[in-house]
């Protein structure tokens, strides 16, 4: 049988500590290629580039292993990877580590995340890893270890095609964390402040600042999970339909038999909103 | 009663022909404000500013209507508007009008859908609007006119919490038009080719070009429902989580018994993946 091919990618960019740590891990499940953003993509959620073109340049960082920056975002990574790099989808794509939680809300803003949804998209089975430690010195240890043990399994067993895994490590060390646990994304926000400053001409700019708030008390959720000692493992897809909506609002609406000719919507009246 | 607040905001920036349209749609409901990117945002999913500082800049584009430019991403545009432009949550979000689909696996990548779910996430009813027809140049008629019927329907009675909505318009005259129709995301993808072309310089660089697949044959998607002449209103949440997956993890992974210093996956032998 012929080695797994395992493609790596991230969102700090392909000098961060995070992902040397998980090459490192992956390295001997498989084999192993590099594409990474050129600079920090942190925030970029699924951004991808339009209307401009991409660079992918290869680069020596990673000893033998095959490795390219690219010019875009993390999700233009991994579609420039298996289109011009690979030239055939992965066995599996990793991303991360991160700098930093990917739990809950995070999931929507992360571009860790959203290359390895690219991922799924394409049916290969994918996880992102990311350490609740923003520090560009962090201690990628225990983080390698769960990301190696993942990997081995998501490469053995798979995931339910179009699935992928938002893997998210306290800042514990290893021998402190209790395990993985498996549960859903918390309902959190942020509660954004911006800091206003004024440049030396004399204009205002804006810092974009923050507060997280989890308000799910769940035990069954990611920010539980981390709060109490361990990994936490959510199964994600891309489908964001609120399906519990759909029959609500089909009962309550009765859009499909609104005539556009009309121009009403049942229960508003014409003059009520100047339809 | 006091009016209620209309925060109007897009991806295709301040000076698009579809953020006009929408403005003239909603102007009549409410005190209208709009916060757009100072340029073209397309395919920026949810992705935020960090690590820069943002612009915001009035402008003078709507008549009597205050309105403002920003640096930044469709989602910064909500963030700041929210809490530098209107020093309160807007009693409804309203995104677009789009030059181009945001039907099924677009709204991943979409920076309207995106700027629409970052409101929702502060419990305002939150839609975006796109019309199937990319051209600048593009007939508004029709999707106002619907834009106009939702944005009331959203004033007068809501959402369930937390959720927005999809609203897709095909391309067709208003007569043409057959009504609205309630469903799902379809699974579909983008099969991507990069086309590479060689710089003055001799080094290559890649032009992102993509065929979009539907294989979902369900007549309850939103693909179903464009091609069939409807509008399509696909209720979204920003939750992730593959709920269908986790039990189905919990029962065959039992990672929750995975103590890290055994070092071990049920079912994966050590030396199969050199754990």
């Amino acid at each position: 049988m012929s080695k797994p091919w395992i493609l790596v990618v991230n969102d700090d960019g392909v000098t961060s500590q995070g992902i040397k740590a998980l090459v490192e891990a992956v390295k001997n499940l498989g084999e192993v290629v590099v594409v990474a953003p050129d600079s920090p993509q942190s925030g970029m959620g699924h951004a991808i580039t339009i209307g401009k073109p991409l660079r992918l340049t290869p680069v020596h960082l990673f000893g033998d292993i095959k490795a390219y920056k690219c010019s875009g975002t993390p999700v233009d990574c991994v579609k420039l990877a298996v289109d011009k790099v690979l030239h055939r989808k992965p066995d599996l794509c990793v991303s991360g580590i991160n700098h930093g939680s990917n739990s809950s809300i995070n999931i929507i803003y992360s571009g860790t995340m959203s290359a390895a949804m690219e991922a799924s998209l394409e049916g290969v089975p994918s996880v992102g890893f990311s350490l609740c430690d923003y520090r560009e010195e962090a201690d990628f240890t225990a983080a390698a270890h769960y990301a190696h043990l993942v990997a081995a399994y998501l490469l053995k067993y798979g995931l339910p095609k179009y699935s992928l895994l938002n893997v998210n490590i306290p800042k514990l060390p290893l021998s402190e964390i209790k395990g993985m646990k498996i549960g859903r994304q918390a309902r959190a926000k942020w509660e954004e402040e911006y800091v206003e400053r004024i440049d030396p001409f004399g204009k205002p700019y804006y810092w974009l600042t923050g507060k997280f708030v989890n308000y799910d008390q769940g035990h069954d959720t990611d920010e539980f999970a981390l709060a109490n000692g361990y990994v936490s493992v959510v199964p994600v897809l891309h489908d964001l339909t609120a399906h519990d909506v759909v029959p609500f609002l089909t009962e309550n609406w009765k859009l499909i038999t609104t005539n556009s000719d009309e121009g009403t919507v049942p229960g508003v009246s014409k003059e009520e909103f100047n339809l």
